[in-house]
């Protein structure tokens, strides 16, 4: 169901890092259609294309979750490979209403793949960023206890005169109880607590080697 | 040009962190109008009300941007201040074109606050969630370098039928020079390299201790 490819980076991630803010002249990075952060770590967009590559590697992106069947372009495939972003792809049908199938197991499992901190940064995207990474979007809502109505409107802001009523219920009846073991500590409801705790545990082991220190004096 | 007010919080912050993923009968947070995130740190959204307070509380908020003039409501207030939340209101109008004139002045006020990482978590709003909060968002956007036609694409998505070229010709024209000596720390371009170096930082203190008590003994 899903196709992961890895690659080990021999290059260096190229990102020019400088200079924080730039003169109007250099207004040089090129998100990819539909391009938006949805949590800590996770970004959603379209298609990119070489256009975006520079942009991109400002995300220091660890993988990809791609949603569509046809095989990823040579272009992005390279691109990939020299930056040391891992690829998972969900082959998932492009419909047109009313013949919308959206698999439930497949969905499920690019949650999964989502949900995997050791993936972060993670970029979702299909061809458009509208319909089926809405829907997946719309799922990890569901994970996040947002209710419908605001699912709703967050998909169609991104699907706007496309939007399809049947995706919408494809999110309403997405069934998440089996996904109730999964952790989200990269959410923004706990990335804060996860970071302070990080720094206290440090801090404490920087303490004993002073109070080792002090006993062997 | 901003008022500030800062309420020392003086009750615990109740959200409940127990249980990362809810059944369908729990989708009960509900974020404000135009809700999204926009950086690590950083969302952006329609007004609040109360509706939304319990899912503004697992944003773990440090501050509030308000861009209106109108006097923050009584209820938000006793939000902010049982939560620590200390508010920054920069009074922008709210115009119907022809008639558009968006200070220059009180939106570079409204950046510094804004990229100010002590300030983060941090949350955007005005009333609808549209010309003034995507004004100051896409002024944002430029100071990380994106092109003008993304910038514009990001700002209608939130605006929709109600987008202004005015607006857009605002974010063009406003000029980023004066605020290049301020770092960006919070931003996608950054943040993991900033965590690396801050924990790389304490990893060397301690290691400094474990040396010293070997020479001692």
């Amino acid at each position: 169901m899903c196709r992961a490819t890895e690659v080990v980076s021999t290059v260096e991630r190229v990102v020019d890092m400088s200079s924080p803010v730039m003169s109007q002249d250099e207004l040089n990075l090129i998100p990819p259609l539909n391009f938006a952060m949805v949590d800590n770590g996770i970004f959603r967009s379209g298609f990119p294309d070489s256009a975006n590559f520079s942009f991109l590697q400002t995300l220091r992106l660890r993988s990809i979750i791609y949603l569509c069947p046809e095989p990823y372009p040579e272009a992005n495939n390279e691109f990939l490979k020299s930056n040391g972003i891992k690829l998972f792809q969900f082959g998932i049908e492009g419909y047109k209403e009313p013949f919308v199938n959206i698999p439930q197991d497949t969905i499920r499992e690019a949650l999964k793949t989502l949900l995997d901190v050791r993936n972060h940064p993670v970029l979702i995207h299909c061809k458009r960023g509208k319909h089926r990474t809405g829907c997946l979007v719309g799922c990890l809502r569901k994970l996040q206890r947002w209710c419908l109505s605001s699912i709703f409107d967050e998909y169609q802001r991104f699907a706007a005169a496309k939007a399809r009523v049947s995706d919408q219920r494809f999110m309403e009846l997405f069934d998440i109880s089996s996904l109730k073991h999964l952790p989200m500590s990269f959410s923004c409801l706990k990335r804060h607590v996860f970071t302070a705790i990080l720094i206290v545990m440090i801090i404490d082991k920087a303490g004993r080697f002073k109070a080792k220190s002090n006993v062997k004096t």
